[in-house]
């Protein structure tokens, strides 16, 4: 089941663009955290149910530094909040959905994640994110 | 106050696109409306506290024609409930944002808006909305 937007991920150059979001949203980013599997650094922004995710690339051949070469700075996904993130999987797949991975793999923030293709959404790259706090995985 | 992400607004070439977000979420889209002083027609989905927008245009010089024209179909905006847009308005102002309107305008949904120039937030578009059902202005 879909539940609420978990988050909007936006690509910086510079997580100095954290100063911005802070003057926006007024009040401070609550975490930074370095995610090497996807070469970023993120810092997350609490709003409402949801969070803004700020993206920097630690390297220049990864996904959010190509992005920004490409289609400069700028709104990169928004991530669906599930509690079955399989279940989500196959029932879009069935549909005729394509995803990125072909499983589901451990993202930041002790997430469980993965993308649809997005060729399928109008151009939106929508990630599907499994709190495993709440919902942990069955054994 | 910045209380909540109010919606993700996606420029689509056309309300088609409803039936891929229809599949995604796996629920109808609430309510079609036409706003005929943004030159759009808009379908609305629940996602939490939050909606998803999908934007056409109605007319090839709207601003979301020319968004898709130069950017190709995606997310458009983010647009963040606020309690007192005035307020938010004069506080940012102060801290040296600039904002599209001189005065917020009336929207879709019962919304008073206006957008923070996006050369300030990183490429972002930012709409501030307050909603007039619970925060009506003061007379």
């Amino acid at each position: 089941m879909i539940l609420k937007i978990e988050h909007i991920g936006i690509a910086v150059k510079s997580l100095n663009a954290q100063k911005v979001f802070e003057q926006v949203l007024n009040y401070s980013s609550y975490k930074t955290e370095e995610v090497n599997s996807e070469k970023v650094k993120v810092s997350f922004f609490t709003i409402g149910e949801s969070k803004i995710e700020l993206l920097e690339s630690t390297d220049p051949t990864g996904t959010i530094a190509k992005y920004i070469e490409k289609k400069g700075e700028g709104i990169h996904h928004i991530a669906l909040a599930v509690d079955d993130i399989k279940a989500e999987m196959k029932r879009l797949q069935n549909e005729g959905f394509e995803f990125i991975y072909p499983e589901p793999k451990y993202g930041a923030d002790n997430q469980y994640i993965n993308f649809i293709h997005p060729k399928y959404t109008n151009g939106v790259l929508i990630e599907l994110c499994q709190d495993l706090n709440k919902y942990p995985l069955n054994q």
